[in-house]
């Protein structure tokens, strides 16, 4: 499948949109990321919400503009809670993004990630060793790491896409996203984005953030992606090494704009 | 109510006492800023201990100096914990803090928040929007963000602080502090801390540092309020984004000292 | 028992090593410092995962090449998933560091961490206080915080280290480490690493990255020790205060190399 690249006049359009929105992002995420997916979050420009109580993430689930649920840490309280909070988003039509940490290595987690799968989540984000594990390929890479790069993932995560039904997001060098009939890509970035955890598990959040009321939710995913790969590119030039960079990147996904594209 | 700022000599005042007595606070907060919790109050000169366990946490609310309870991310095992804390703390005559985020917007946090309350926290800190549904007026902000300027939450916060014999903060452009008799103020502040995640919460912490052992708690809570607006101006100078604040807004709470008011 | 300092040629053989082994750490640690734990891993070499869940811990644990118990914030259910990672750690050879954070002080922690001391760790990493406080010295620190010196704290090291058949590490303004029959000890660093949140608790998670596949466990610790000490130092030349100071440590981890030792 042939993919092509987002523009510089889509990425301009879905930041400006995603802004003017403010879209209230209800993230269910793991232990060690919270606080940057919340600011990453903050800084694009979206609002970031924080809900796992038995009593009030289902309805929350409901109001928010987008939900993330992501399996880092996932253990089985947790687990029914993201169970809850899917069927709520999809009973109110909010878009849900999928973010399958680790998928692939773990027979438990992959029971886990395998049946958030079925509760047809709008968008996937992983790295290749997560979509090549859940598009039937692949053993997993290490730890949380990819061990693939991502154009060997392309085929699993149209196949993916497929029978999914949803968006799936691939990231790494270059970011590839499809619905599985159309494929297109994202490039640049930064290596020092792999060096500060969480800037991966966040951007699954903001690609909520970017999906929510889309008109073209594919475009505005891979939009997503291109904003986050400009900003990994300006905070590089700003830093000194992965400390530096996590708050550069936080300053450059504040900073950019559409002129910036 | 008329109000009157908090003076210069107060808040070098307050701040000295506090570092001197380095205040260990007990700290049951959420999910989310539990690092910016801890390194805010270390900045500021107080020692932060997060406790929760079964076991100890009754226990350690009776040794600390204050006890911040935060219900940013209740699920209800750890509110449980929470109410066991507040009664020890209350036997023990430890000032604690109860920071009631969100509330207004979803009805179960609601009763857990009106339950605590019950149990007479020294002090409520909370944005315009949390303070109005505790004083019985508006209907919540945006998911944890206030959708009202503090000056609209005057009334409420007094009508709160008589109800619960309190002290009452809202902090918002304007941070106003009321017992219910007096009403006190402190002006200043930089926009870029609602663009970093828990900036808000830890303020609520180091609330009970300055009210832990304090003559005055009212002219110690507001003092602490305009310590940290003054920290986010210096702040603001030194920052490129929301990233680089979040760092120099720590350097400036470690460096601001009774001269700099 | 005298002590000797590590040399610098031994530094750079355990830093050149650990880099290139590219150890997976399975971190069990407070929910207070996750996020640091993660980043001080990366930015040094190593690759982190918290892995935490019912069904897939004990089997990480063997899989991974080291695993880190931090009992910062201890509740019961995640005690027992400390204990079944230690348990299958052993069972497969996996070496396993113990952070007894703020031993000596609450008695139902103390029995947690007496409990995790009998499963054998491979090495202990602690404060002067605590460390007192399991070699039977000694009433606990101030919270989490050490209120005895490092030097005060070498007769309790060796104690503990022949009674526990295991390393322990002493941190303090000098770092000690003994095996019960050695005492290494690393010198320098900086008092801004104290008004961070986790350079100790994320130090004991790299210990565990230089002791996994070590020729000579005792002087794989006391090298990180060292190595630690001078990105201390190195970051305090780079900073404002304790925020900047943070990134600058995760910085010069990822820049410092065998020539600057």
């Amino acid at each position: 499948m042939d993919s092509r690249s987002v523009t510089s006049k889509e990425i301009a359009q879905c930041l400006n949109r995603m802004r003017k929105a403010n879209p209230l992002v209800h993230c269910i995420t793991n232990e060690v990321v919270q606080e940057i997916t919340a600011n990453v979050l903050l800084a694009a420009g979206a609002s970031p919400a924080m809900v796992v109580g038995e009593g009030e993430t289902a309805d929350f689930a409901k109001i928010a503009s987008a939900l993330l649920i992501n399996v880092g840490t996932p253990y089985q309280h947790r687990v029914e809670i993201m169970k809850s909070a899917a069927l709520a988003a999809n009973e109110a039509k909010t878009p849900w993004v999928l973010d399958p940490v680790a998928a692939g290595g773990l027979p438990w987690r992959n029971k886990i990630i395998f049946d958030l799968l079925k509760l047809h989540p709008t968008a996937v984000r992983g790295n290749a060793s997560e979509i090549k594990a859940l598009g039937g390929e692949g053993a997993g890479g290490k730890g949380v790491d990819s061990t693939d790069s991502s154009d060997s993932a392309i085929e699993a995560a149209v196949k993916l896409a497929k029978a999914a039904k949803c968006i799936v997001v691939v990231t790494g060098a270059t970011d590839y996203v499809t619905d599985g009939k159309e494929l297109m890509k994202a490039e640049g970035g930064n290596v020092f984005a792999t060096k500060v955890v969480g800037i991966g598990c966040s951007l699954s959040a903001l690609v909520g953030a970017f999906v929510a009321g889309a008109e073209n939710p594919l475009v505005a995913a891979t939009a997503c992606c291109a904003y986050v790969k400009k900003a990994s590119e300006v905070a590089f030039v700003n830093s000194g090494g992965p400390g530096s960079f996590h708050n550069a990147y936080l300053d450059a996904l504040y900073s950019l704009d559409a002129k910036d594209f």
